[in-house]
């Protein structure tokens, strides 16, 4: 089981790792008001050093541009002045947002006299493994400081240049603010033996958040040792009911599959109660078509003009673009079952105005949200409320759908006694 | 990475697992009239069918004896009418518990009037991997069924026919009470092939509970792909502070030590401030000693009678026995840093009337639990008032310290809209 890693690299990644351990013990302990300083900081120093993270960004955008990547990846990977200043302003919110580190989850007094209480504690030491948008390196590297947990960085080599001068700004930043430096640090190395490092750094690093695509998720869970956050893949579903009010469903399948197609939040799949196909079919089709979207239906679907037929694949498929799978089901039963079988437990909505069966559909989807008369775009942290997201959980373990700082946090009991035994 | 699992064995575990997982839905939406009902029939049918339990207990007794386990392993193994009145009285309890899954965690109205609420539901299939005592068969089934999941129990092969005799009779009241037997399954297979497949079935069990000694949760945690809560390791630290009332601390050290000697929260090391050293080391030297406790000591603590010197391997040991390491250090940090190196992180207690001390103790240990002039041995589930327990989680994502029913859960968001878009 034993990954095979060159020592060079295991021991560099292995080295920062515990640099990052010995840094999160001054990060616990420190107040909020020391790190909202270091926010704030953070903040600043990405404003006032632009001209260094743009240069290197540039860099990261020409090399794509001569090794031929797509003009939508590199739109992921450029930075300007404006997004630049959404990084600093997404600091500032950050320290904004309450400290979870010292809330009491719970606590009184035992029989026997004894206080107890559950206190949030940070984790320690958190690994991100994250693809393209450099933005990412300055959102995870804010929302851990203020949860009190070091970060180890590992974003993609396509924004190696990007990540190294945006971390080495705030790095300055910590330090002027009175933290040691290695509460931020890049994973070094460029292979993927640097990230098996990583994830085999098991009692040095707490927690590690893969954010990215079906593969890369699933290879963190495979081979890492290190305790793992499983984050973002969505085939989400809207279901609409025979009971749906179908102007409210007509909108909610338009903005699920079109507010934003490139999120794990956008819905793949719909399914359609048959009382109300031969009324609402036409019209979705129509209305999704209209938007661009290409459907992929069953035989009733496919009777509209334009509709591909849809192949067992396209029921599990996460499209992430202008594509939907779509299809009629005979009652809730059907519906059920198949989002049972087909979706990635994200988010699942159905629309009706039948309190019976959107009941049901809450009680029995079992997925990390479950949305009645609502759009699936809305299960995200910053519509939650949660003021800033390190990514969207869709296991059970730990965390369940949106992260904020809450999520990135452990607990710890405090007893107090006065010379207690038993 | 993959392990190497003979199909047979591997198909046989993972169609268990998917009966586990059918008959979950239905648990799932079990209210908790239906489930105390199951309890209560499970607990009747341990006492009525005892002969049948303790028949197969004496095969597992007299296997083992005839294969020279000793005394003690023998022992945890037994059963008598006593254990089985004990196993359905635990039972009883759980029965009389608040039910965990459908509670309201936190819930309000967003600004654009979505409701949101973040709702408890089962994980779904708990698989738990224990060894020797066949009471935990009960346990872990009580627990697992009130908390709305299926479980597959996977015991040692020392207590097969206990076993699955208790699982016999725990399936048949299941169904008597009206839910679905496969709620409660024994993993099959006695070999290491069958944990592996269950340890490969992400997907099918939700989570891994491995109950045992450090060898079996290591081993777990290195060979799982399904998610793993780790308990139950304990290197307990007992530190006597300059500031310490000395009669209240050895009162601690000795309940901490001699209290139960096999148990995870049993204090294995104990660290005295060498302001102290003079007045407590022949009083806590003498007073473990009469209760039959060998004291592994530094050069201070070997100045005593009878103390064996301490090699480095004996701060990081877990002795489970009447043996203890103990150490005299110049102060509060060197303390911090002793316990920082060899604590598992399990509970570590400071025996001190300096509110600075404790304070500083209390921050800057990080272990699931951190007591102050209490015993170690109160870090429990019965203890902490939580009236059941699966274990003690010595991790830090999802549960850290006693699991009870509440831990044995995840939640789901539930968001309810009137056609609400973004």
């Amino acid at each position: 089981m034993t990954a095979e890693v060159p020592l060079t690299i295991e021991a560099e990644v292995r080295e920062v790792a515990r640099r990052a351990r010995a840094a999160s013990r001054a990060l616990a302990l420190a107040t909020r008001a020391k790190k909202d300083a270091a926010l704030r900081t953070m903040a600043d120093a990405m404003l006032a050093r632009s001209a260094e993270v743009l240069a290197a960004n540039a860099e990261d955008v020409d090399r794509a541009q001569a090794g031929g990547t797509p003009a939508n990846i590199i739109d992921r990977l450029r930075l300007d002045e404006g997004r630049l200043a959404g990084m600093a302003a997404g600091l500032r919110e950050v320290a904004g947002l309450a400290d979870p580190v010292g809330e009491v989850v719970r606590g009184g007094v035992l029989a026997n006299g004894l206080e107890l209480r559950q206190v949030r504690v940070p984790f320690g030491v958190v690994g991100m493994i994250y693809e393209a948008r450099p933005n990412v390196t300055a959102d995870a590297a804010g929302i851990c400081l203020k949860s009190g947990n070091a970060v180890l960085l590992r974003g993609s080599s396509s924004a190696r240049s990007s990540n190294a001068a945006i971390v080495a700004v705030l790095r300055d930043a910590v330090v002027a603010a009175g933290l040691p430096a290695d509460v931020v640090q890049l994973v070094p190395g460029e292979s993927h033996d640097s990230v098996k490092a990583l994830m085999r750094a098991r009692g040095l690093v707490d927690v590690l958040i893969p954010r990215g695509g079906a593969g890369l998720i699933a290879s963190v869970v495979e081979e890492s040792t290190v305790p793992v956050i499983e984050t973002g893949v969505g085939n989400c579903h809207v279901y609409v009911d025979a009971a749906a009010d179908l102007d409210k469903a007509l909108a909610i399948v338009l903005n699920a599959k079109t507010h934003r197609t490139s999120v794990c939040n956008a819905a793949e799949s719909l399914l359609v109660h048959a009382e109300v196909a031969e009324e609402f079919l036409p019209r979705v089709g129509a209305a999704l078509q209209a938007e661009g979207v290409t459907i992929h239906g069953d035989e009733a679907f496919a009777a509209l003009d334009g509709v591909l037929p849809a192949s067992e694949e396209d029921w599990g498929t996460e499209y992430l673009s202008l594509d939907i799978a779509a299809r009629v089901v005979p009652d809730l039963d059907a519906a059920l079952e198949h989002v049972r079988t087909y979706s990635s437990g994200h988010s699942d909505a159905i629309v009706t105005e039948d309190q019976g069966a959107a009941r049901r559909f809450v009680a029995e989807v079992d997925s990390a949200a479950v949305l009645v008369n609502a759009s699936t775009r809305f299960t995200d942290g910053g519509e939650f409320g949660f003021g800033a997201e390190i990514g969207i959980s869709t296991q059970k373990l730990h965390a369940r759908g949106p992260m904020g700082l809450m999520e990135m946090t452990s607990t710890k009991y405090v007893v107090i006694g006065d010379g207690h035994i038993r």
